[in-house]
C-alpha cells in the first residue's frame, strides 16, 4: 500500500489518496477519516457509478457525512477503467461508460473487482485496524458491490440500488444477489430510464437476505431525492455503530 | 357531535370517545390529544384495517406517539360495519370482514365513508379549531383513505399501503388514486398473501402526486417492521409541523 501525496483536512475530515497493488493492477483509492480519529473502527466501502470516479460529488458527500456525523471512516476506489486507472483521467464519460460495459462482459470481470476491493480493504485494515464494514454503491456501484458483499463476510450492511437483473453479466449478478446475507437498503427510481423498473424490482427480490427494504421514488436514474441520499450514511452508521 | 363518557388520560395523552351523525348514520370515533393542549392545531385521521376497529393496537400506538412525541392530535372512526357501528361489537372478525367486503361493492359505499370522515373532521375542527390534516391507513384503511384524500383538500400528507388496485371497487380506487395530490408514503409487504404484490405496486404507480415514496419489506400482510410503523407518526409530523 502506498500513500500518495499529503493528506488534506477540511472541517474535521482527513482525506488521503492511496494506491494498492492487486494481481499486478494498480488500484487507486481515497481514505476519509475523522481528523481526530485514532483507531480505524467501522469502515464503509464507497463504490461509484458508471463513468464517474472515486471522488464523485455524492461519494465525497457521503464520506464526509459518515466522518462528521458518525465518526466513521470510508474508502472509495476507482472502478475498472475509471478515474485514475486511465491514462486520460476519464474526462470523456461516454467513452469510459462504453469501455466499462464492454470489459464487464469478460468472464473474469467480477472476480477482478472483488479482488480489488478486498486488496484495498485488507491494506487499510492491516495498517489502521479492523472493525465492521459497510458498503454503499448505486448503479455500477451495485454491479460491483453485490459480488463483493456476497463473498466478503466482513461486510455487515449495505445500501444498493439503481441497478437490476440487467446489463452485461446479469446472470452472475442475480446469482451473487442470492448469496447476500447482510441487511440491505435498496433504492429504486420509479421512472428510471437506464435500468427498467421491473429489472430493479427483480434484483431486490433476489437478494438472499430477509433484512432488506426497498425505497422507491418517482424520477429518473440520477434523481434520487437529496434527503434519501443523506439518509444513506445514517442507515449505515446505525448498523455499524 | 356528542362526547361519550368521561375522557381518560394516560401518560400525557387525553382520549375521548365521541359520536357524530352523518346522513342519519351514527359514526363512532375517538379523539386523542396531548393532555396539555389548548388549540387543536394539526390533526391526523387514523383509518383502521379490515375486521378491526378504531382502537386497534397500532392505531392507538400511532395516536399516542403523535401526541407524546409531536404534540399532534388525531381521530379514528369505526369503518362501515365495524366496531361500535355493530350491535354485536364486532367480536367475530371473519364475519365483520366478509360483511364489509360485500357492503363495499355497493355503488354508494365510497361516498358514504368519505361523508363519514368529513363529518367527523368538520365536527372536531368546529369545536376545537382548525389546522393542517394528515391521514394514516393501511389495508382497508387505504381503501377508505384514498377517496377521502382525493376529495378533501385539508389533507396535506398521508401514509398508505397494504392495498392495491384489487378487491371490490378496484376501479373506483384506481380513479381516486389518480386524484391524490398530497405527499404520500406507501408501505408494501413483499410477500403479502392478501394483496398481490403487483396490484400494490400498481396502486402506488397510480397515485397522482409526484411527492410519493414506496417502502417495501419482506414479510406477509400484517408483518410491517415495528420501526417502520413507529416512523409513520414521525413522517406525518414532519409534514404537519
Amino acid at each position: 500500500m502506498e500513500w500518495i501525496g499529503d493528506p488534506a483536512s477540511e472541517r474535521g475530515v482527513r482525506e488521503q489518496r492511496f494506491d494498492v497493488l492487486c494481481e499486478g493492477r494498480r488500484v487507486p483509492g481515497i481514505l476519509w477519516r475523522p481528523s481526530d480519529a485514532t483507531e480505524l473502527g467501522p469502515l464503509v466501502l464507497l463504490g461509484h457509478g458508471g463513468s464517474l470516479h472515486k471522488r464523485a460529488d455524492y461519494i465525497l458527500a457521503t464520506a464526509r457525512r459518515l466522518a462528521r456525523h458518525h465518526g466513521i471512516a470510508s474508502i472509495a476506489i476507482d472502478g475498472p477503467g475509471h478515474g485514475d486507472r486511465r491514462a486520460d483521467g476519464g474526462l470523456d464519460p461516454e467513452r469510459v461508460g462504453a469501455e466499462f460495459e464492454s470489459s464487464w462482459q469478460e468472464p473474469e470481470a467480477t472476480k477482478k473487482i472483488v479482488a480489488d476491493w478486498k486488496a484495498a480493504l485488507d491494506a487499510v485494515q492491516s495498517e489502521l485496524g479492523s472493525g465492521p464494514v459497510g458498503y454503499f454503491g448505486l448503479s455500477m456501484g451495485t454491479m460491483m458491490g453485490v459480488p463483493v458483499i456476497a463473498s466478503e463476510t466482513r461486510v455487515q450492511v449495505a445500501v444498493l440500488g439503481l441497478m437490476g437483473v440487467w446489463g452485461p453479466n446479469r446472470t452472475r449478478l442475480a446469482d451473487d444477489a442470492a448469496r447476500v446475507r447482510c441487511p440491505v437498503r435498496f433504492l429504486a427510481q420509479w421512472d428510471d430510464e437506464v435500468v427498467p423498473r421491473d429489472r430493479a424490482l427483480d434484483l431486490f427480490d433476489r437478494l438472499g437476505t430477509q433484512q432488506k427494504s426497498l425505497r422507491a421514488h418517482p424520477g429518473k436514474h440520477v434523481e434520487v431525492p437529496a434527503d434519501e441520499m443523506r439518509a444513506v450514511a445514517d442507515f449505515l452508521a446505525l448498523h455499524l455503530g
